[in-house]
């Protein structure tokens, strides 16, 4: 057993230390198979270079700057989006510079805080609003940054986004026309879509939004405004997108992980979309084994997001997770196999929010633990 | 606008600062009322004062040690609950020094933080095995510490806990023969019952696991085995056990807060249970405005948890919170009545698993921010 690095103070707020057995991992963790996770990074650029676009690969997934990093440097990224200024702030101080904020930012401080960061990264936004750009522009002028600005359109999520068309193309030319502010683009995100298991109705659905997008671009160029990034698509759809010669910066975030959720999601060969693996995983351990058919784990909805569904059991056929309460995981044990102490690797439902729940990575190669990654962004709701 | 406290770094890590008016929270936030808060944990010191039992709250709720240490000073509470051993860590930094794991401690490593942990605080931990019982031993053998332990009895959760009857008392018996142990007696906790709305429905499930509780209490006592703690109840049903004449602890949590699931459990008066009124809160702001019927705020599944489902809006009819995305809400706005940068209360679903995705807690009185509180134990998983 590792002595840790926490044995001097009172508590233990890393699960493992770098070097530790995976045995001796403090459970319920957050670990990523690093070859799994690499493996999963290479096949994204492979894809994105094949079709001549670009990735910024979406960081609200793993809210990590180490992750982020790793995908620029070596996974084809361009930079990342995120969701909120202050994970955008979190990236920025752990060395990001190139962040998309792929989504409204409308209270009054958020527009202030967004223009600051402005000053010191190259930052982006969406916008829905007329009354939105007016305020992100006096933002910028007072602190002298630039924002770049993407009109957001609702391409079927029915969420953000003003109409595609020429409610599209009267806000982009108000963008244009205000000071501080860069038109960059197109925001086409169809998110609902992503979860469509079905290749043929995944497609059809996304089908519809690039049409959406496609006539929109067109009647921006019509109005003489080009759109440098035509941005959307995540890891359900990415090759639609991809190849659709309308889109040019794909979003996908999901990817690096495939939650259970997206392990459902199919391609035309009937395997797991873009031929990723499962790369993340919540590391449980048995802590209660009073029923023949029934053992109890220390994963439960504090370790584990189940809005897409309950984890699987990674690699351990004949159990089951079949429930979630706050601190325990009750599990289906029909041939009695379990023990305490016994460990197990969950694979969550929902990947994005479960990263969310956890201080740190734990990275694991050969058994034992490579990197510690905190969760950047952690908590950034705001 | 505040300034705020955070204008000199490149980042905002805390939602407000004290002092600040609660319209520049930003959000979202987790907000306490904090007259409504101390009017609940008045209500339970009444409560328990009356029935002459001790309080040992449940901090599993809240992850605060300030919350913790005013349960401690001013609601009567003789100490709390929690439910992994980095929880406890984290209290006992906090200042906290009474405490019971409720919940089996069985890692090795993590047996070990507890028998050293014990050295510091009154610790009290559960057991269900035998095995656990000989490795508490041996670590506090190992550390000179001493744990208290309740045996813990499966009264109808089917969760973890031995059978009661023979099986406990024979688990008691180990450990009263064990060295570097004290037998403190039972923990019978019906965790599902307290959600069970029809009071007379309730009070049938709770009434067997009294029994059960009685039953194995005898049986201990004819083996000169006396419960110092039988311990158990929740919100829901405190007064049942509470009036037992068997319980003398309770483990309530929720009171402090009443989310919208335990809003909807009823009294025999037809009332919130307990008298208590809700007191936690998300503060979240409509970021999008695109459709006449529909609004988007900014508190989605990363800000809410919504496993006994989705918030309810407090103080505005005439809207519904109707969809939880990774950072977005959907509201119906039937009648177009919301703007961008409208505020909004939202009485989360589950209270437990929401404090668990923040950092602070924003405490309010008269429009104003009074304090902030750390999630002190937020994340401590293992």
């Amino acid at each position: 057993m590792s002595s840790g690095r926490n044995d001097l103070e009172i508590g233990y707020d890393v699960p493992a230390a770098i070097g530790d057995a995976v045995e001796d991992i403090q459970t319920p963790a957050l670990v990523i198979d690093l070859d799994a996770f690499e493996r999963n990074v290479e096949r994204m650029r492979c894809h994105i270079e094949s079709m001549d676009v670009r990735l910024r690969a979406h960081a609200k997934t793993h809210k990590s700057a180490d992750i982020a990093l790793f995908q620029i440097a070596k996974g084809g990224a361009c930079g990342v989006c995120c969701q909120k200024v202050s994970e955008a702030e979190a990236l920025v101080r752990g060395g990001v510079r190139d962040i998309l904020v792929s989504n409204q930012v409308t209270g009054p401080l958020k527009v202030e805080r967004l223009a600051r960061l402005a000053g010191r990264a190259r930052i982006i936004v969406c916008v829905d609003d007329a009354t939105n750009v007016a305020a992100l522009s006096k933002a910028a002028q007072s602190v002298g940054s630039t924002i770049e600005v993407l009109v957001e359109i609702d391409c079927g999520a029915r969420r953000c986004g003003v109409q595609p068309g020429v409610p599209a193309a009267d806000l982009a030319r108000c963008v244009a026309a205000t000071p501080n502010l860069v038109f960059s683009g197109l925001q086409a995100y169809h998110g609902s879509a992503q979860h469509i298991v079905d290749p043929v109705e995944r497609r059809a659905a996304i089908a519809s939004a690039i049409e959406m997008t496609r006539d929109t671009v067109r009647l921006l160029a019509e109005h003489g405004l080009e759109c440098a990034i035509v941005g959307g698509a995540g890891t359900g759809s990415f090759d639609m997108e991809g190849c659709s010669g309308v889109y040019n910066e794909l979003q996908c975030g999901s990817y690096i992980f495939m939650d259970a959720d997206y392990g459902r999601v199919r391609d035309d060969d009937g395997g797991m979309v873009g031929g990723f693996e499962h790369a993340l995983f919540v590391l449980t351990s048995v802590m209660s084994k009073t029923a023949p058919t029934r053992a109890v784990c220390d994963a439960g909805l504090k370790a584990l997001a189940v809005d897409s569904g309950l984890p699987l059991i990674f690699d351990r056929p004949g159990i089951a997770y079949a429930a979630a309460n706050d601190e325990h995981g009750k599990i289906d044990d029909p041939g009695n196999r379990l023990a305490i102490n016994d460990r197990l690797l969950l694979v969550p439902g929902h990947c994005d929010p479960t990263c969310n729940l956890h201080d740190w990575f734990v990275g694991v190669r050969n058994g034992k633990v490579e990197t510690l990654w905190p969760v950047t962004a952690r908590g950034k709701l705001y």
